[in-house]
């Protein structure tokens, strides 16, 4: 959408990022997910705490990237990893294998989990192939797949659950940038307070779902579970839609203009179940939190009901992209507020 | 390029800028461009400086945006200003020119440069056309036409020159985040130390100029301008290929690893011209610097002398896309490294 004469200045996203990133592209997914300690402190926990499952087994490792996952199982006893992968990083994750002296226990396969066959069945299915919102681009589907094809009856899922949380939220940031151009005039001498509607509608006329970490005290009531896969069951069908009903009761009076969605997942213990959680109240991770605006402000007060239904859908376009659709109340009594609704992408 | 069974966690680029800003767009190139005070600060100050060559006069401002500096213009006391904008901002350019009550001077042409018609020649072109690198998805091509078709002869062109610099950097940056590997072997028990070479790869491999602030105590020498361009003067037929021959020498030990380029611009004044510099030892602009980096770091010493070419010139695939080749010699003997040659070409 280059017009002749128009300025493009600003590229498709900050090009600062975009740019960088885009030339790092191959090692800054991987560096990202490494570096975020709490999904790899947590998966490494999980695989030790399960080390009695796991000493002498096999395991399948499912979209294993650099293959850290693999190298946990293997130095919780395994006797045999396969450590499948579609991308080149496949190639990397060969390296780290032998680099840690593990290659005689675990075996990189590269190709898709879908079209590889495996010598054997397996007793452990580990994979983190969780996405934004925790279906977006997820690899869900191929470990279903590997779940139904390799795992041998009673076989152990790492994890075996996941849960879905929805919350309203008050986001302050888009207030603060939205107030930006009511100052232009003192500094400038244009009155540029006109662009605020005109911003405010490419916020909320937006059909896209924002990835971004949400302020705690944002947070207007405590979130609330909407849906629920039990890993060790689900099916594929299941994922064309996962859907659930909401009810939040605010804790006190503020302008409430987006939701929030974030998920957890759970791994099987002995003694307690660990769970890795993506809320806004722990520990941030990689995957923040996923925001869907309101397409106004709406003021709440304590106690205020804001109830409705959540349903989450592989894009048309692309089948590995999420849409959410939320059709929500707001208010003790029915009808006080029109069931607005909205449906939210998330792109690439 | 999305595998069954592999992770695109990360999206193309970080995804939280890249949503966020994907919905924000319209809006956010348009705040990014006035919020950066370098940049609108001194356009204010060029054409309040050459206000004696305005009052009373005919104004084009090509690539109008939210049209600021057309409401500068009527400021300084134009008798009329033709405000040029071919995407749909130009409609928010006629409700700030309302707000500001300057519409009966101000005309908003909703089009291509090369398509509209005006009614009359102008006195004055002003446009703020620079892209990154400065020629970058520039509008410089319908500011040079603007002037062909329309600017009366010894009409005023503001900004009239720009220039493009060079300097070797040592990027610190880089080295930081490519000493992340050595350190999951502590943090996790998994040694990654042998994906620094991939990651080294994955941006030394990258034919891609990155844009980001450059630190001052990076850069290695003082920046040589390699290229000129008098805006009263250049044709179309220039903007195939700008370039240029640079001489740096180094102020003390560093290892090169990168170029920077970087641009400024120059307004007439009848006291002292007014330069809009985007040099790093100048206050930061949303332009930042290009970087390009070399295949490999270069150990460099007090006096040593990097010299080469620059040529810049459009992208095969989309001529609003810059590249950025540089042929370099490092050091004082000849031989002493063989040049080396890159393309950098810096996408959308």
């Amino acid at each position: 959408m280059s017009h002749a004469g128009s300025k493009r200045r600003k590229l498709d996203k900050p090009a600062e990022d975009k740019l960088y990133f885009e030339s790092y592209a191959d090692v800054s997914i991987h560096e990202e997910m490494i570096a975020d300690s709490v999904r790899t402190d947590t998966y490494r926990k999980a695989i030790f705490n399960n080390q009695s499952e796991i000493e002498g087994k096999v395991v399948l490792d499912v979209g294993a990237g650099t293959g850290v996952l693999s190298v946990f199982c293997a130095q919780a006893g395994a006797r045999k990893v396969y450590a499948v992968e579609a991308s080149s990083i496949a190639d990397q994750a060969e390296k780290i294998i032998k680099q840690n002296k593990v290659d005689m226990i675990v075996e990189v396969i590269k190709g898709a989990l879908e079209e590889v066959d495996l010598p054997e069945k397996v007793d452990v299915i580990v994979s983190e192939w969780m996405g934004y919102a925790l279906l977006h681009e997820s690899m869900l589907n191929s470990v279903i797949s590997a779940r139904d094809r390799w795992l041998k009856p009673g076989g152990l899922m790492l994890p075996d659950k996941a849960e879905l949380f929805i919350a309203p939220v008050n986001d302050l940031v888009v207030e603060e940038r939205l107030g930006f151009w009511s100052t232009v005039k003192t500094q400038y001498g244009v009155d540029m307070s006109c662009m605020t509607d005109f911003a405010r509608k490419c916020i909320t006329a937006s059909s896209e779902i924002i990835i971004k970490p949400v302020t705690v005290e944002d947070v207007l009531s405590h979130p609330v579970k909407f849906a629920e896969l039990d890993l060790n069951a689900v099916g594929v069908e299941h994922l064309s839609s996962v859907r659930g009903r909401f009810r939040c009761l605010c804790f006190g009076s503020a302008a409430f203009n987006a939701f929030c969605v974030f998920f957890s997942v759970t791994f099987p213990g002995s003694r307690h179940p660990l769970v890795l959680s993506t809320s806004p109240f722990k520990p941030e991770t990689h995957w923040k939190q996923a925001v869907l605006y309101l397409d106004h402000a709406v003021e709440v007060m304590q106690d205020t009901l804001v109830e409705g239904d959540v349903n989450m859908y592989p894009s048309q376009e692309g089948s590995r992209h999420i849409c959410i659709h939320v059709d929500y109340t707001v208010g003790r009594r029915k009808g006080n507020r029109r069931p607005s609704l909205f449906l939210m992408d998330l792109r690439r």
